[in-house]
């Protein structure tokens, strides 16, 4: 813990993700303020409650400056517990639980973890089931499985389709597999021919050629492959290869992998397999 | 959206991934009020906000029962459309920017899609480079590149290991390798010879024998591998392997692909390599 550096502490009872999304989105507002960002999860007894509030003690005496709290805690008393300290305190339930259970005219359970879905086997098995069908299909693998994909992300190789597939898996359990246009596909501005009985399936993903040349450079240095020709010829040849058939495509260059794979599915009208 | 069935709308004009986590945290709370949940990404132009409106004041009507809006939305003037609605509305920017900006004491930056963190090159590039990482090393396919990993998962196969490496990429930009134990290295309790050299970065997945069993017969059924039997064979040699050479582990059979990656870094120790 720096000095003279205000802290965030995200704490949950749980993971800690949803608190910690919320907090980076909150202190994105705030770029100029330098916060530090501490994400403390599993905060579930009274033995971690009090090593985190020495934590956070501590940080407001070295710095100086108020600590942010951002919580999510299911359990009464240990929100309590966390009120002690001198930390600024949002806390997700207390805000939003009581507008809640007065809408629907009953208490909250208070059980801790009933939000992380528990013993849901089948949502556990189709998430990992796509999982597995993405490494299957990863980089035109097997394409005679292509027939059971929910969607083929087509494009260059390096423009973040591997990564998509797998978060369009993990996330929203759809087998998504991809298909890299290498320059074999390139003489021609047509579909290859192995995916045209899939163009409705098609997504493509596109990326500013000097993006891709420092992504490819970071693999093979000084290649061909790596060229600054090569990816600006890559690139237009796909775009083009597209448009022609009327694939629908993002550029990925501004997209983090949560933004390609959300806009994807909402671009393609593409419904998730799980909650 | 079905008759009689209230409905809550996640709105926001990012990805939605946050408020749909908050959501469903919450909603979790009333397990026994059956709501319909509705993300509504990337609302973020008046014709968008006119369209979510619409939906919301159809499923009130249709319905009859008040709708839930848990929102994120940066922009003062697309909130107080949503406003507008008759659905009980949560905002998360409302409810915690304005003590945030008292504690900094200036405004929020009110700059939409500034927390997807645009153009953060090295973040990405280090996120894409794990997972890469990742599907190269699944499977113990490629030993000679454990010496680069920050851990190295083992455990019978369908265990979980694959997925949990690929969350561990994805989100913490972790380089996580995985190992399957197999049959042939079930003859002596000690580890595998191949393992090692590098126990300080082990970490086990064991699960239970009758769930891992439901697994394998979704993948193969009525085989030897997802017999009963087998896997109670598996899972008590591996669960004495791991405990004679002192690996730490978790039992997979109750826990979320997230909860296994958050609470295996939490347990060994290991630090996310991007926020």
């Amino acid at each position: 813990m720096a000095k003279n550096k205000r802290t965030a502490f995200f704490i949950s009872d749980g993971t800690g993700l949803t608190v910690e999304a919320i907090g980076h989105s909150l202190l994105a507002q705030f770029r100029d303020q330098h916060v530090e960002q501490v994400t403390l999860p599993y905060i579930d007894s009274d033995e971690k409650v009090q090593q985190a509030l020495k934590r956070i003690e501590q940080s407001a005496s070295e710095s100086g400056l108020q600590p942010i709290m951002i919580t999510s805690i299911v359990s009464d008393k240990i929100r309590l517990q966390l009120h002690k300290s001198s930390a600024l305190m949002l806390d997700v339930f207390e805000s939003y639980l009581t507008p809640l259970a007065n809408l629907f005219g009953r208490d909250p359970a208070q059980s801790v973890n009933v939000s992380h879905g528990i013993a849901d086997d089948r949502r556990y098995s189709d998430r990992i089931e796509a999982v597995h069908f993405a490494m299957d299909n990863d980089d035109g693998r097997r394409v005679r499985e292509f027939e059971r994909a929910d969607v083929i992300l087509v494009g260059v190789s390096r423009s973040g389709k591997t990564p998509t597939c797998l978060y369009l898996a993990l996330q929203f359990g759809l087998r998504a597999a991809n298909y890299p246009i290498t320059e074999e596909d390139m003489d021609s501005t047509a579909l290859p021919k192995i995916l045209r009985p899939y163009r409705d399936k098609l997504f493509g993903l596109t990326i500013d050629p000097r993006r891709l040349m420092q992504i490819r450079q970071e693999r093979r240095a000084n290649s061909r492959y790596a060229s600054m020709e090569q990816c600006e010829f890559e690139v237009r040849q796909v775009e083009q290869m597209l448009r022609r058939a009327q694939v629908p495509y993002l550029n990925a260059t501004q997209l983090s992998v949560e933004e390609l794979a959300t806009r994807l599915m909402s671009q393609a009208g593409i419904e998730r397999r799980v909650d």
